[in-house]
């Protein structure tokens, strides 16, 4: 039982999709923000869920662990070779396998990315909508039970995965759920796989819900002098049942990066984006409603657009936040945070973590997803500064304890990898036992992306 | 280590509210369908938590099993006491805890029933919508992961859990979930406990989404000469965007028993009975829109209002199809299926139950959640007639060998309890074994619920 002996049985099975090379380890030991460089001893380059299935046996037979890899997109060091052993990067199986039509569903292999599935959508008059920004894999996606701008309508990766295929650590190859859309045949494995970061098993194979591209989209952007009224409009118009498939929330000084970034003309205030889908009608009404909270609630330079070019240059601006926000500051990097309240919380929460920001000596500007709580500082530090990255992370430290004393979540949406850990026992207590009574019951030896998610044995 | 050691435990610590009467081993040995009678040894009413971890810590001292048992409306036997011991009834746990407006959530405890719920909430314009046409406890529905008639609009209890309680078989106590929208903070417990039919721990709180009253309802009801039409109208519908909240089939042996038991008017045929919840404006162009699909699909009679006392009149007649079938054949009771597939397979589905009913020497009418591809049987059979048992039972093996057929699931909504374990091993294969591992690792003495849910050790 040795490494050696392993990669040498996985090199003889896969041939020159096992890679020692240099620029390969080097990739998947990189990571998007601030953890430090942890490169694999080898990447594995399957391209069926039988080769997936060898590879772990392999693995298993040899103690060597092993650590799936979609896009490398992930904010929390979720892929980085903590122990070493194979990184199983799954671009070479990123075929959409099976377009349903008539039930709205897709069958996909983990390693397509969520644009590519919805150009090869297009026709199909059906969408996936599930909306993290980055263009990940869908298998990333469902690991980090990903979400993102269009939560608030569609669901996070937890609504919209159907049913999985998955390796487990001992080469069992699993499905869980069915293309039916409920059931109440036992525990919900698909559930439990999603947002488990690779460590209970690889996703092989998932089964997505499909929605309808709507039949007319509006997009409106407006004003406030208060993140409190912008955040009082949101929760208005929630409840007055005005559904909005994208409710947004961008700070002053997002909207002053915004500016430089992308020449918008946004005065530098709070501001919300929001997106309205249905008929035409529908979203007439629903555009023109929203307007009277926000005229009631004091907001300014109401503005909306049905025109597919307006759309596209709101959301383009929205999804490029994260560059705009790097462009504060060249040559910065982000730590980004991802805190989560109960929405009654939420002006409360944005308010203390700007005074808490403007007491600090980097800048935060602040953006998220308010209609369900979620937002995001991004503390933008000098690489190698290590004053400025202590200081980043205790921000984002008392963010944590923020949204836990305030009911919330200490990830709304980018997950544990290696940047949450330390808060797992805080937020849950006992249930986190409970997360390493079920690890140890399906991974005993560990190997699945070890160091992360539970406890260490 | 004994049972009666804990029976004496436990009634020094309960006093009168340990039960060993006949007549509380009699109500909770029965059930709603044709499974045998399975008393418990006694009957614990708790009213805290903490009173259910101790009696939890008293059982598990003694290896005495342990059922949670909320209003006795499984249709599956859930809660018989299949190995004897202690059956938790949570009637006197029943309480609205907190209401939060703002956020949209309850929090309750696991004996109150939906229809209490509702009743408390009516004055703050928010609402519980999942409806499984018996007023049930929520603790119950959570274990069985229900649904009804409002999940195609709604989504099922696993879409309505926030967060749990949970007493575990060892007496801790834990919380799953925050009362933030979403989390990517590690295994979804809640999702486990969603659904484990009280096989992994006892539910002793929950907090639940909310919505908010609808401004407008419209209730429709119209026939068609064929079911194929009939789902294709609801296929068409849903591609088309257009938001049921409620869309349940019912077939023409359905239709002659609500024309008998509630005197209704309908043509003995194939029915679509739908809802729409919106604004006023959005719930016209729906009706309209919904219409069109009717006529186009060749359906007739389509009669629509607004009227409340028009649409109680429907939904109460809906609610009691159970009663109404069963008047076909008086003092009969009914095995009741409960089979769900992709929509796309539905029409074959129910026309090949049809006929497959049409051989048999007992009535079957048939009626469902169309909109999940989920529908039911009412297999119509005289008490202690065996032959007449052993054929429903027959026609009902076929539907779920027909769902699996299809790619869906045994169960949409009812659950496993006694009358679909047997089919586990055949929808999950290796995954079922997973769930073992699962069960063994959180309950290793097999205290919980003994008997259901996974493979006897």
């Amino acid at each position: 039982m040795s490494k050696p002996d392993a990669l040498t049985a996985l090199g003889e099975m896969l041939g020159d999709r096992l890679s020692r090379s240099k620029s390969d380890l080097d990739l998947h030991g990189r990571n998007e923000t601030y953890f430090p460089f942890l490169p694999p001893d080898a990447v594995a380059y399957p391209e069926t869920t039988d080769e997936v299935a060898q590879i772990v046996r392999i693995c298993a037979a040899h103690g060597v662990p092993l650590i799936g890899w979609g896009r490398g997109t992930s904010l929390e060091g979720h892929a980085l070779a903590l122990q070493g052993g194979v990184t199983i990067d799954f671009s070479r199986m990123n075929r959409v396998l099976k377009v349903n039509s008539e039930d709205m569903d897709v069958v996909v292999q983990p390693g397509l990315t969520r644009e590519d599935l919805n150009r090869e959508l297009r026709a199909t008059g059906l969408f996936f909508p599930v909306d993290p920004g980055a263009n990940a894999s869908l298998g990333g996606m469902a690991s980090t039970r990903a979400s993102g701008t269009t939560a608030v309508r569609y669901g996070t990766m937890r609504d919209n995965v159907l049913a999985l295929e998955v390796v487990l650590p001992d080469g069992r190859v699993i499905r869980t759920g069915t293309r039916a859309r409920k059931s109440s045949a036992g525990y919900d494995l698909t559930g439990l796989f999603v947002g488990s970061e690779g460590t209970l098993g690889l996703i092989t194979e998932l089964t997505l819900r499909l929605h309808g591209q709507p039949e007319a989209i509006s997009a409106a952007v407006c004003a406030f002098d208060e993140i409190g009224a912008a955040v009082d409009t949101v929760i208005q118009t929630i409840q007055l049942g005005i559904p909005m498939a994208r409710i947004e929330f961008v700070d002053a000084a997002t909207a002053a990066a915004f500016n430089a970034y992308a020449s918008a003309d946004m005065p530098e205030k709070p501001h919300l984006m929001v997106e309205f889908h249905g008929s035409a009608a529908g979203v007439a009404e629903q555009t023109e409603s929203f307007g009277e909270v926000v005229a009631e609630n004091g907001g300014e330079g109401f503005k909306w657009s049905s025109r597919p070019e307006d759309r596209n240059a709101l959301w383009t601006m929205r999804h490029n936040a994260y560059y705009a926000c790097l462009g504060l500051r060249p040559g910065a990097t982000a730590l980004v945070t991802d805190m989560c309240v109960p929405i009654s919380r939420l002006a409360e929460a944005v308010e203390e973590t700007r005074a808490d920001i403007a007491q600090a000596s980097i800048p935060g500007p602040i953006l998220g997803h308010v209609g369900d709580g979620n937002f995001h500082a991004i503390l933008l530090v000098e690489p190698d500064n290590a004053a400025e990255l202590a200081e980043a992370k205790a921000l984002a430290h008392r963010m944590v304890e923020r949204a836990l004393r305030m009911g919330g979540t200490v990830t709304g949406e980018h997950g544990i990898g290696m940047g949450k850990l330390d808060y797992m026992e805080e937020e849950h207590g006992a249930a986190w036992d409970v997360m390493g009574q079920i690890k140890r019951a399906l991974d005993p030896m560990t190997l699945m992306n070890p160091g992360k998610m539970v406890r260490a044995n």
